[in-house]
């Protein structure tokens, strides 16, 4: 299944969005013009703005305010690439140098404050009062994610109930609120708004699951993210949380010490043979496909319609996506 | 005229702002509390928040909704603080340490997201849409303004018609802010708001031009912030806007020259002595007073009150403070 075949019933929709968007960056500044037009060539999957079509369409129509809430995520979105750049020192994205890498540290962050001050003033201006207390709950959870991540990834203790805290609060969070502003553009119906959230939130858990999977067996080739990423930065996911759990206290202390002290591609390959050997990637894969499930059961509530079939092909396309 | 006494009016206020502004930053991650705490001990000189309320007290009388302005720049000003820090690859803020350089920039970067966001939903929570309409779009020239200094420092070809664009969006448009949120707090009389907005925007502009004054012949003992600074990051402020022009082409021609492989501290002092010769300093403050003219003047419809004094004596503490 294709995101292109899966945005089947909003396509144009989408068209009228892509437009918008790009609009939406234009600046009297030269230089952030020129940011922003190699931001939309970078060109991304677009799975957000796609998220609030679809939850929009699945509960009612696509109007105005649909649109400002799909720009409005979107924008959110990629200032919070952009900042990442910066917080992991990452010299790629999608396959292009980052903005961080082209233009310095320095215009990545104000950039980022750009691109999500347009963001809010485009709500601001809809007065959509309902989408700026979604999205500044989401700003704030998505960096207290990030920065929980930071401090246990520097002592090395991150358990899966402290894993999950921090999926749902960095990535999550996002995705739900895509659903929430969806819903809430096109139904008054709060049994609907309550089943977007919570597929949402299933999807988002799903979502980055799988980013943690793709990083111990993923191609590099295709989006430019290479393979065993997270553990040159010492982060520790659920493939290796599952797996130091399953050996002895010393096997698990010496895989510790070596992610401590990773500086090579053979200790990298080392910690990834380690968690393929003792289960880490079967398990995360169970554990993904159970919220797979629960985002799928979650929209029972949702009539059916084709908006509601995409929204369970993105389901299957996020799990089973190789990128 | 010490700020102390510029904000007896309003003394009571600005304690129960303290207090609210601390309690704002709380957060459940550790790491959040740490840093925020921190920023806590850095105690700026909150002239953000002594704005709001005292704006709000010249129109009429200070309300929670007036703390909630007050907490939202201040919060909004701090964010940019941790992240200017970022752009600047500042080492030092108020005499400590700054939060890039005792926990790296990425914290800085997520914590600047995180404050950000905060100020934000104090506002959602409290329905101040008209204050999420200024601060957005502050928040967009603030970013905007800085991005366009990076982009014509690189180039050395700041004219004074540019600088003035910078700065209005840089550093003016929080002060304009402060001032509008804290009247909109307080009076729906359209002549008053308009009154302080005015007073706000020729305040902000003499506090920058100040701050570049300051560049010159500050001194390094108070605060932390060394002479020269700007010089050593290529930056062209009035100052030396002025100095060049006053000079020969080829005179001008050797000081960018000197600018652009700035190196050591002799050539640090050759341009400061270049500007001080050139009556660069002189030049700037005359420009300065008669911004903080104009600012004093914008005061005229507003009913005389002690506030009123010390709003008149602000500018005055702004233009001939010394750090």
């Amino acid at each position: 299944m294709s995101l292109s075949s899966i945005s089947k019933p909003i396509h144009n929709d989408l068209e009228t969005f892509n437009s918008i968007f790009k609009t939406s960056m234009k600046s009297n500044v030269g230089l952030v013009d020129l940011v922003a037009k190699y931001i939309i060539k970078q060109k991304g999957k677009k799975i957000r703005p796609l998220l609030v079509l679809l939850s929009a369409k699945a509960c009612g129509v696509v109007s105005e305010r649909t649109h400002r809430g799909a720009t409005l995520v979107e924008l959110l979105h990629t200032a919070t690439l952009v900042h990442d750049d910066v917080v992991d020192n990452a010299d790629q994205r999608r396959g292009f140098p980052s903005i961080n890498a082209v233009w310095k540290n320095k215009i990545a962050v104000l950039m980022g404050d750009y691109l999500l001050s347009r963001g809010l003033m485009i709500a601001v201006e809809g007065k959509d009062f309902d989408f700026l207390e979604n999205i500044t709950q989401t700003v704030k959870r998505m960096s207290e994610g990030e920065l929980l991540q930071i401090k246990k990834t520097r002592k090395l203790d991150i358990d899966e109930g402290t894993y999950f805290r921090i999926i749902a609060d960095k990535t999550a969070s996002l995705l739900e609120t895509c659903c929430i502003i969806g819903a809430l553009s096109s139904t008054q119906n709060s049994e609907y708004v309550s089943a977007m959230q919570k597929y949402g939130v299933a999807l988002g858990i799903a979502f980055q699951i799988k980013d943690d999977i793709l990083d111990y067996e993923g191609s590099s080739k295709v989006f430019g993210k290479p393979i065993g990423g997270d553990i040159r930065e010492k982060k520790i996911t659920l493939p290796l949380i599952h797996a130091l759990r399953s050996v002895t206290k010393s096997e698990a202390s010496a895989i510790r010490a070596l992610l401590k002290k990773i500086n090579s591609k053979n200790s990298v390959n080392e910690i990834i043979e380690f968690v393929r050997k003792n289960n880490g990637i079967a398990y995360a894969e169970e554990v993904m496909n159970r919220y797979a499930n629960d985002a799928k059961d979650a929209l029972a509530v949702i009539p059916d319609a084709e908006a509601k079939t995409s929204l369970i092909q993105l389901v299957d396309f996020v799990v089973s996506r190789t990128s």
